[in-house]
């Protein structure tokens, strides 16, 4: 994901939640009943986390209340509960920078440039934000941003290049696919002769095959060569028989999957256990008042890295944070009987 | 309720959840997907708790992934994802005596004489179980249990009597309806000419107070007159007009509604926190070892009331009491990807 300069003043928050996955849903959703606009981060381009990314047509059973549902329709469930309460969605982007101000507000910078500073913050990453997962080939990191990319959302940069794109999943054929019309030539490159897709990019994938507009090759990358100019030229490739090949080109699309990693979220100053933030159970607060942790990512006795455990740690960070903004306590109200919850909800006189 | 003497030998049970509302409901799923079976207790005749009886028809908007519900389908829904576990059911009674035992185990009794020495209890009570609310009149409770009923589930000991059934709700004209044919008499009396039932009972009381065959009396009692061998033979009256009367009568029916009390629950040897059981928030643990307290009924920094905290709560205990009888820690399995919990829920090979 390529940082672009973005340097406006930075937007004011009440709160921001980091993860769009059920559990940061649900946070915008109790943060909503509280009062509290969020603007939600997510480094996927689109709101479901895990369930949109690991299980999204799996059938989930322990939701309370759900008897069966897949990722998906979770996610979507999810969407409808928060509808009333609209957060300001900044996807594709991961927050990679975060600092406490002498207010005790702090500062976000996402990798797209966005900046906040805001009141709270709540961190729903849970095993991390999506990343491209990376080639480990010698010589070959020093080409990233320029004839290497990971996971490129469109495939602009194709154009006039000897293309190869590296996968055998869905988003790699489609994007071999999009390279044809503009690139010089297009190589999809995948160790066996297997591609994972969907019926139609398949059928497509086989036609421009057999039209000669993408060739298909099969290896794995062991090594680059470079021009005289420091140029990538060439991977060198084994194949399956264990031969040894070199394919030229002029630029690489990688596209391995996305795997979660935690990033920058462990350089923040806050207190971990074995990788996960440690908060209050109480609260679900970390070691920095104004900051909350729930869901997958963080750690206390008993915690169990399930959805529905989730639910309840963002509910009960929300009456923290906004206890902590009114400054006082704040009488517990019921969606069933509140007026005043259920104004913000737009169902004003439903019950 | 009445005690019906039942002196067989008590039932051996893994565990026992007292409370059938919704975390009641939900910690029966847990401790099925733990392999744990379940004996089900509630006072009331049905399940549901709370939803069932204070906001069957109003909506509930914060369950998470249901943007919204009424009470009765919330538990119609638990009722279908606990159905894998179907727990044995012993409704319309309450515990009223839990001890422990010298092997560790707990033996608790109900109000219907069954009898139970299982490995664990989870205390789901909410509020309280739900009692009929009793009548204050100087005099009157002696009477109780041969000439004053609360709340029977049925009129059979009407036969043959001068019957009074007190009270204004659905339930209170149900009951004069159903004691016509059998008793000499029927009075129903309210404080008001105002009954609250669905229109076929209230058509079918105004047929038979035409008929002459119930007679409605409006007043509020305010003491009670006794035969020389210490019968009950009339009730003293004060009228809306503030003139007084008397009512003779042979048995009351009293039908006040059911009020949430927490009863014996309160004489267990449970360490308390203003009225709700303290936990350790780890495994919703009591101060005694294998008996945990769940949803609105217990007390822990940060605890709100909300029905989705509880779902947390029976999910923590389950996995606790789990670990405890298998002597180890156990993973987390997932639903959706578990074989092991998929066998359990009936959907083997779904995924």
């Amino acid at each position: 994901m390529q940082a672009v300069a973005h340097p406006s003043a930075p937007l004011q928050a009440d709160a921001v939640v980091i993860g769009a996955g059920p559990v940061g849903l649900f946070q915008v959703f109790q943060l909503g009943l509280q009062g509290i606009a969020v603007h939600l981060i997510d480094a996927l381009p689109r709101v479901g986390g895990q369930c949109d990314q690991l299980y999204p047509d799996k059938p989930i059973y322990d939701i309370p209340g759900i008897p069966v549902c897949t990722g998906q329709e979770l996610v979507a469930l999810l969407e409808r509960q928060i509808a009333p309460f609209a957060p300001t969605r900044h996807l594709g982007q991961r927050v990679d920078a975060l600092a406490v101000q002498e207010d005790g507000r702090f500062l976000l910078r996402t990798t797209a440039g966005a900046s906040f500073l805001t009141k709270s913050v709540f961190i729903a990453a849970g095993v991390g934000a999506f990343m491209p997962r990376s080639l480990k080939v010698d010589g070959l990191a020093a080409f990233l941003g320029s004839q290497l990319l990971y996971h490129p959302a469109d495939v602009s940069a194709a154009r006039g290049h000897h293309v190869v794109v590296h996968g055998g999943d869905e988003a790699a054929v489609q994007a071999a696919i999009a390279c044809v019309p503009a690139a010089a030539s297009v190589t999809l490159l995948h160790r066996r002769d297997v591609f994972c897709a969907a019926p139609e990019p398949l059928a497509e994938l086989q036609a421009l095959r057999a039209a000669g507009r993408i060739h298909v090759t099969i290896g794995q990358i062991t090594g680059v060569q470079q021009s005289p100019d420091g140029c990538l030229q060439a991977l060198e490739l084994t194949g399956p028989d264990g031969g040894h090949a070199r394919l030229p080109l002029t630029l690489l699309l990688a596209y391995l999957g996305l795997t979660p990693r935690l990033g920058p979220i462990a350089d923040w100053g806050l207190a971990m256990e074995r990788k996960q933030l440690a908060v209050d159970p109480a609260s679900f607060v970390t070691n920095v008042a104004g900051i909350y942790a729930v869901g997958d990512i963080n750690s206390y006795p008993g915690k169990r890295k399930l959805i529905l455990c989730g639910f309840h740690e963002a509910t009960l960070a929300a009456f923290a944070e906004a206890e902590r903004q009114a400054g006082q306590k704040l009488p517990l109200e019921y969606t069933t009987s509140s007026d005043r919850l259920q104004a913000r909800l737009g169902v004003a006189g439903a019950a």
